[in-house]
């Protein structure tokens, strides 16, 4: 949310030093661009660094002082929190957040839960150690939430949602994504769904499989069945046994995530002859390295994972400057990626699909 | 290396407590066991319980001395130092090291580095946080390791080597690994051999590379071609194109890694029309859990990443209670996994395959 400048100019008697967030706001520029202004050897175009600089003369900002505050006041340390990290879409996210929090000055202290139901245990462990923040991918109790508040903790939620009045998020927009896969597939003349989910605690494959039913239930004449997965290739190809043997045999299957629809599309074309996508289609979601595969080629939703790690870490330090900011939302449309796991093209089939092309969705 | 308990028995006088290696040493178990044996929830036998608290008697040794001894002279936390996490490898072993320090009461700060060239810069960040010790999946010069034994700060390398006298290493046989796939290739028919390596600066590439050579020059009447990768899916995709235009075709194709044979079987089938393995047989190096996917089942060598890390853990440890150790590599065995990539039948062809069967590596 907007803020006022700490001080709007030069001469003007001020309590506190300006921070980068005051240099950013009055640059116009991303407190990341700052903060690349002034460590060596980062890239900035020399256009942005002579805004930066300006604004920093103007408003008298020392970038020493923080690296002088951040030594003593801080441990410049941000604990992530990640569930089990097998899950492909997360060895990307922890890679940029781990960049990220590097081109901040800051260090990533890892912690990671074998599920989400053992936040509590983990968040003692977080305690003890002098953490200047918390960047969760994970479902927090609203006390735990205002546990980590009451301890001058700030904590921005990864592809979760907090009511919590302190603490930021940064999510991809799941409904939407899983929303525009259905409208896609029955445009191409799709009408028995198959719904394959994660595991039933995950917030995000709860938020997907909704989507998806709430988007099918829109439509007039369309049926679905829901299986139960765990976000794994094994989950998938199980699923795709008992999608086969169900009475009404599906013709578009929606997974959860990508590794579900990689063991979806195994499953049915090498265990059961069925053509992917000649007899079904198969879509997932996340936008993993492997959906390039050739083998694969998998059409999904992309999460935007560059732009919300930037969004989160640029939230999480704002908020160890300034603690009191209240609770701050992100949502990020996920990108279209047409490939050839799912039969799309109107008329012409599937020689007029563009292979491994992603759209942003439309606003 | 073997070494004496600190204090051998109950009344003897000594200088310094026993610790929880001189209690491992004397039950006989290892030094997790003890650890797990004093920390609350972690699971442990009933027998190796009653050896642990037997030894404990009889060494005086008194677990929470070191708890306190942690929390006054130590940090907890350990520096992981590690090339791009998107190397399909390194999430379960960064999985593995966060749950295997965790149980001994450590947490793991994360620095990664785009290239094993960057270490320098890295080292200078881990200096400035007070970690107890480094595990370096990365290769550092001599001087940079004697930098960190200056500074009293423990480093076990995790599959790289070291020549300094203070140093650990745990490193899987690549050599070995690498010969036996080349043993089974050749036995089974294989003439023409293209090896396709990983990034040059990589040591574990290098070792395998060389290991491969080695293995085929060693036999008569064997023809080989290098080809450059890069350790990814688009680099084995890329080497296929090149590997089918060369003026001798290869009926064997060495991969550095799985993600180089995951690109290169589909380059050869999908881009080519090549039968793999009935026109040439594809093999990887690591052992990912991707090579049990349909779509590939991967005849590969799998790296025991469980027993590694742990051994590394271990070595650490000891090292952070004992400085003074000398060096010491631990060196593991991978385990041969027979998938259908690759023709080793003798007589009745690929129907013989046991699809998915690892074996130990003869000792």
């Amino acid at each position: 949310m907007p803020r006022k400048p700490s001080n709007p100019g030069r001469g003007i008697h001020r309590e506190t030093p300006a921070t980068s967030y005051d240099v950013a706001l009055l640059a116009g520029v991303s407190q990341s661009a700052v903060s690349r202004c002034y460590t060596p050897g980062a890239s900035i175009s020399s256009k942005t660094r002579a805004k930066i600089v300006k604004a920093a003369d103007a408003l008298g900002y020392r970038p020493n002082a923080i690296a002088r505050g951040l030594i003593t006041r801080r441990s410049n340390m941000v604990a992530v929190i990640i569930t089990n990290l097998t899950n492909m879409a997360y060895p990307e996210v922890l890679f940029q957040l781990n960049q990220r929090l590097v081109e901040r000055g800051m260090h990533l202290l890892l912690f990671t839960l074998s599920s989400e139901r053992n936040v509590a245990q983990v968040l003692e462990e977080v305690w003890q150690y002098r953490v200047d923040g918390v960047v969760a991918a994970a479902h927090f109790s609203d006390e735990q939430t205002e546990a980590c508040h009451a301890r001058n903790l700030p904590v921005v939620f990864y592809n979760r949602r907090s009511s919590d009045p302190h603490a930021g998020s940064v999510c991809c927009d799941h409904e939407r994504g899983v929303r525009d896969l259905v409208e896609r597939l029955v445009q191409a003349g799709h009408h028995r769904f198959a719904i394959v989910g994660g595991p039933p605690e995950s917030e995000v494959s709860q938020l997907r499989t909704r989507g998806a039913i709430d988007a099918i239930e829109r439509k007039r004449g369309l049926v679905y069945d829901i299986y139960e997965g765990d976000y794994r290739y094994s989950g998938g190809r199980e699923a795709a046994a008992r999608i086969v043997s169900a009475r009404r045999r599906a013709d578009a299957v929606i997974c959860a995530n990508d590794a579900l629809a990689f063991g979806c599309i195994d499953g049915l074309r090498r265990d059961h002859g069925i053509s992917v996508p000649g007899d079904v289609s198969v879509v997932g979601f996340d936008g993993v390295s492997a959906v390039e595969w050739a083998s694969y080629d998998l059409t999904t939703v992309v999460q935007p994972v560059e732009r919300m790690v930037e969004a989160a870490v640029d939230m999480l330090l704002e908020r160890i400057e300034n603690p009191g900011l209240p609770a701050e939302a992100r949502v990020f449309a996920g990108a279209f990626r047409e490939g050839s796991s799912a039969r799309l093209g109107t008329g012409a089939g599937d020689s007029r699909r563009r292979a491994g092309t992603a759209t942003e969705l439309p606003g």
